[in-house]
C-alpha cells in the first residue's frame, strides 16, 4: 500500500485511473465489433492485460483514497473497479466509501461475493456498516463471529443510528488503578497493535467501573512504579451508549478531545469514541442540511441511477407542486382584480420573491444556528424580536424601492403605496414563518431543514399574493 | 476550573447564568428608579454581590463552556460577562468563541483593556484571532513579544487565511533521528506540558530535514535503546503552509489524522496542524454553505445587532430585487396577452415555483459534493446528462400532472398542453441552471454556495415566465 496522497497527487492518481479505464473501454469496444475469433483472443490478452494494469495501479493507492476514488467515479467505471479490488481490499473499502456509494456496491454482489468480502471484516467494523446490509447475510456472517464479538455487535445495532451506543467500539486499552505504569507500559507492549486514536488508557476499579484516564503522555512522563491512580486525570469527558450523537460531536470539538470513554448506567466503562467517526458524523450532519432545505434526503449520491434520484427528489416537488396549486387558487380569487389591472400580474412576483428570500435568509440562519447548539428556547423571543426588527428596516427600504419602480412604470400612486405596503407586510410576515419553519419541524421531531425552504416559499408565495392582491382589491378597483 | 460538561449539564449551567443575569437585571432596575442615597447604597451592595455570585459561578465552568453560553446569550448579557471574566480569563475565552462574536468582545473594549487581555495570549494564540484585532492594539502587543514568537506571528499572518500556513503552529516536539528513545523520552520528560493533540513526534534530520515521526505508542513499544531513525513511521501524510485549507482538512478526514507536520519547500519542518483546528475550520465551512445559498456571509452573528445584520442581508435582497424587477418587466412585455386571458397570471407561478425548487436540489446537490470534494471537471458532463434525464422525467409526471389541473379549473386544452409543455421545458433549464450557478461561481474564484439560491430563482422566474407567457402568446390568443 502507497503513503497516502496529498489532493494534487489524489487527483493525479483520479486521472491515472481515468486513464487505463478510458483504455478498457477502447478495448471492449473493439472486442465487441469485430467478431474474428482470432482477433478476439488476442484483444482478449489486451483487455486482461489492461484490467491487470488497472488492478495493479489501484491496488497500490492507500485505501481512503480508493473510497474517495469510488466516491467520484461514475456508477458503471465505479463497479469496474470494486470488482477488482473486491476480493483483496473489499472490507476496508466498504468501511471508507460513503453510505449511498457502499449501498450501490453491496447492491452490485450477490450474496456469496458479499459474504467472502465481510469475511474481512471484525465484529467493529461490521458495526459500522451493518445499516447498508442485507439482513440474511449479516446474519450469516454473525454465525461465524467469535462469541464476544456476536455480542458486541447486537448490543451496538440495538442503539439506534444517532447515538453514542452506535457509534462506538469495544477497542480500547484499560488499565487497573493499582496497576504501575510499568505494568501498564507492559501490558501496551504485550499487545500486537493499539488501537486507532489510543491518546489515553481507560482506568478502572476490580468492578470495571471507570474511574479515570491515563494519558500516553502521563505514562511517558511519570515515574514507571507510580500507579496508575496516582497519576491519572480524575475529571474526564465521558459519555452514555444513549446521548445523541449530535450533542456529543459538540463536545468532542467543544473540549478538543481525540477519544472519550462510554460508561453506563453504573459507571461501568462500556466503549470507546473517536474524534475519527465523530469528524464523519457531524460533516455528514452538516452538510445534510443543505441538502435537506431544498427537500433531498441525506443518502442521495451524487451518481445514483437517475430513476433512484428522480424518485427521491419526488416527494418534495409534489408537495411543491399542491403548494403551488394553493397559490395559484390565491391569484384565482382575484382574477376579477386583474383582469381590471393587469399591471398586477407583472408586480405581484416582486414581493413574493423578495418575501422567499428574506424568509430563507432566516431560515438558513436558525438552521445553523441548531447546527451550532446556538438555539434553545430561551432566546427565541430575542430571535423573534430581532428578526422582526430586521425585516421592518429591510421592509421600509425595499418597500420604497418597489414602490418608486411601480410609480415609474406605471405612474399610478395608489398602485405604488399598496406594492410598497404588501412589501413590509410580507417581509414581516415571512421572517416569522422563516423563523418557525424549522423550529416546528424540530419541535415535532423532524429535521429542522428537511423541506424548509419548499414549506417556506410555499408560505411566503401565498401570503405575498394574498396581501398585495388583497390590498389592491380594496383600494385599487371598484 | 471545573471539569467539562456534558450538554445536560452545560444546558443546566446557562439555566443558571440566566437566572442570575435575571436577579440582576431586578437590582438594576431597582436602583435607577429609586434615588434616594441610603436606598441606593443598600441596592448597590446587593448588585455587587449578585455580580460577584455571577462571577464566581461563571469562573467555575471550563472556558469552552464560558465560549459557548457567549455565543449563545444575547448581546447585552454577553458582554455583561464578557467584562466579568476579561480581567482573569479573556485570553482563553477570545480563542474559543466563534468568529462574529469575538468582533464584538473586541469591539466593547477600549484599547487597554483589550490590551490587558491579550497580555494573556502567547504568539501562536494571537495569530489565530489576529484577523479580528484593531491594527495598532496587535502592533503593540507585538513589540513586547520574544523575538522568536515575533518572527513566528509576521510569518503565520502573510500567508491567507484560507492556507495551512495560517492554521498552522509552531508548538512541536521534535528529535534527531539519532536519538534513541531513552533520550527522546527524556527529552519530553523535560517539557513543562506537551502541546495539545501530540500523537507522535516528528524526526528530523541534522538539516532539520523532516525524515519521519514517530508515534507516541512507537515510542512506548520499542527498546528505549532504538534509534528514532529505525523505528519512525517513513510514510507521513504532511503539508505545506502554501495547502489549500479545505484541501487539508479533507486529507485529515481520509486518512484519519491526529496531527501532522507542515515542511516547507525544501523539505525543513516549519509547523504543525492539529486536528482541533481542522474540525473548526470544516465546520465552519460546511455550515456557512447554508447561509451561502440564501445570500448571507459567514461571519453573520445570529445575535449581532440588527442594524449590522440588516446591511449585512441587504446587499443580496438588493440583487435580488433588481432580478424580481427584471423578472416583472418579463411578464410586462405579455400584458397584452394576460389580459385577453387572466387565467395565465393564476397559472403562471406554478410553473416559476417548481422551477425554482427543481434548480434548488440541483444545485444543493452539487454545493455539497464541492464540500466533499467529489466535484471534478471530468465528472461534469456526467452530471449534466444525469440531471437532464431527472428533470425529463420529473418534468413529464409534474407536467401531466399541472396540465390536469389546468384542465379541470379551465376546461381548456390548449392551455393545459401549454402549461405542461412550460413545467417541462423549465425544469430542463432550469437543472441547467442549477449546474452551472455553483460551477460558474467556483470557477470564478468565488465561494460557490454565495447567492447561489437567490441567482437560481432569478434565473428559473425570469425563464419561467418567458417561456410561459410566450407560448401562451403564440398557441392561445390572436
Amino acid at each position: 500500500m502507497e503513503a497516502p496522497k496529498s489532493q494534487e497527487k489524489l487527483n493525479e492518481s483520479i486521472a491515472l485511473v481515468r486513464g487505463l479505464l478510458e483504455k478498457q473501454r477502447l478495448v471492449e469496444a473493439v472486442v465487441h465489433s469485430n467478431d474474428t475469433r482470432k482477433h478476439d483472443l488476442v484483444e482478449s490478452l489486451v483487455h486482461r492485460q489492461h484490467l491487470t494494469e488497472l488492478q495493479t495501479k489501484v491496488g497500490r493507492l492507500h485505501t481512503a483514497d480508493i473510497a474517495h476514488i469510488l466516491d467520484v467515479l461514475p456508477p458503471d467505471d465505479r463497479l469496474l473497479i470494486w470488482k477488482l479490488m473486491a476480493a483483496t481490499r473489499g472490507g476496508d473499502i466498504l468501511l471508507e466509501v460513503s453510505d449511498a456509494v457502499r449501498g450501490q456496491l453491496v447492491a452490485a454482489m450477490n450474496a456469496d461475493e458479499l459474504l467472502a468480502v465481510l469475511q474481512q471484516m471484525d465484529g467493529e467494523d461490521l458495526a459500522y456498516i451493518a445499516d447498508d446490509l442485507p439482513e440474511a447475510v449479516l446474519h450469516t456472517r454473525l454465525q461465524s463471529l467469535p462469541h464476544e464479538d456476536q455480542h458486541w455487535l447486537r448490543t451496538a445495532l440495538n442503539y439506534s443510528e444517532d447515538t453514542v451506543g452506535h457509534l462506538m467500539s469495544n477497542e480500547m486499552v484499560t488499565v487497573r488503578d493499582t496497576d504501575t505504569l510499568e505494568q501498564a507500559a507492559q501490558h501496551l507492549r504485550s499487545l500486537h497493535e493499539l488501537p486507532i486514536h489510543n491518546d489515553k488508557l481507560f482506568v478502572v476499579d476490580r468492578r470495571g467501573i471507570l474511574v479515570g484516564v491515563l494519558p500516553l503522555q502521563n505514562l511517558l512522563l511519570n515515574e514507571p512504579a507510580s500507579k496508575a491512580g496516582d497519576v491519572m486525570a480524575r475529571e474526564v469527558v465521558k459519555f452514555s451508549p444513549d446521548d445523541d450523537a449530535s450533542e456529543v460531536s459538540k463536545a468532542f470539538e467543544r473540549y478538543d478531545l481525540v477519544s472519550a470513554p462510554v460508561i453506563n448506567l453504573r459507571g461501568k466503562l462500556v466503549g470507546r469514541l473517536t474524534v475519527d467517526v465523530v469528524m464523519d458524523y457531524l460533516r455528514e450532519e452538516t452538510t445534510e442540511d443543505v441538502l435537506g432545505m431544498a427537500g433531498l434526503q441525506g443518502e442521495e449520491d451524487l451518481f445514483s441511477s437517475i430513476w433512484n434520484s428522480a424518485r427521491n427528489r419526488g416527494l418534495w416537488l409534489v408537495i411543491n407542486l399542491f403548494t403551488a396549486f394553493f397559490a395559484s387558487r390565491v391569484i384565482g380569487a382575484f382574477e376579477g382584480t386583474i383582469a381590471q389591472l393587469v399591471a398586477l400580474a407583472a408586480l405581484m412576483p416582486i414581493v413574493a420573491s423578495v418575501g422567499g428570500n428574506t424568509g430563507n435568509q432566516t431560515t438558513a440562519l436558525i438552521i445553523r444556528g441548531m447546527s451550532l447548539g446556538q438555539i434553545t428556547s430561551e432566546n427565541i423571543p430575542y430571535l423573534i424580536r430581532k428578526e422582526l426588527g430586521i425585516s421592518l428596516l429591510n421592509g421600509l427600504t425595499l418597500g420604497s424601492a418597489v414602490g418608486l419602480f411601480a410609480l415609474a412604470l406605471y405612474q399610478n400612486i395608489a398602485l405604488a403605496t399598496v406594492i410598497a405596503t404588501s412589501m413590509l407586510l410580507t417581509l414581516m410576515l415571512a421572517a416569522l414563518v422563516g423563523l418557525a419553519v424549522p423550529i416546528l419541524l424540530d419541535r415535532t421531531g423532524r429535521d429542522p431543514a428537511l423541506g424548509s425552504s419548499v414549506i417556506l416559499t410555499a408560505a411566503t408565495d401565498s401570503l405575498g399574493f394574498f396581501i398585495f392582491l388583497g390590498l389592491a382589491t380594496v383600494f385599487l378597483v371598484h
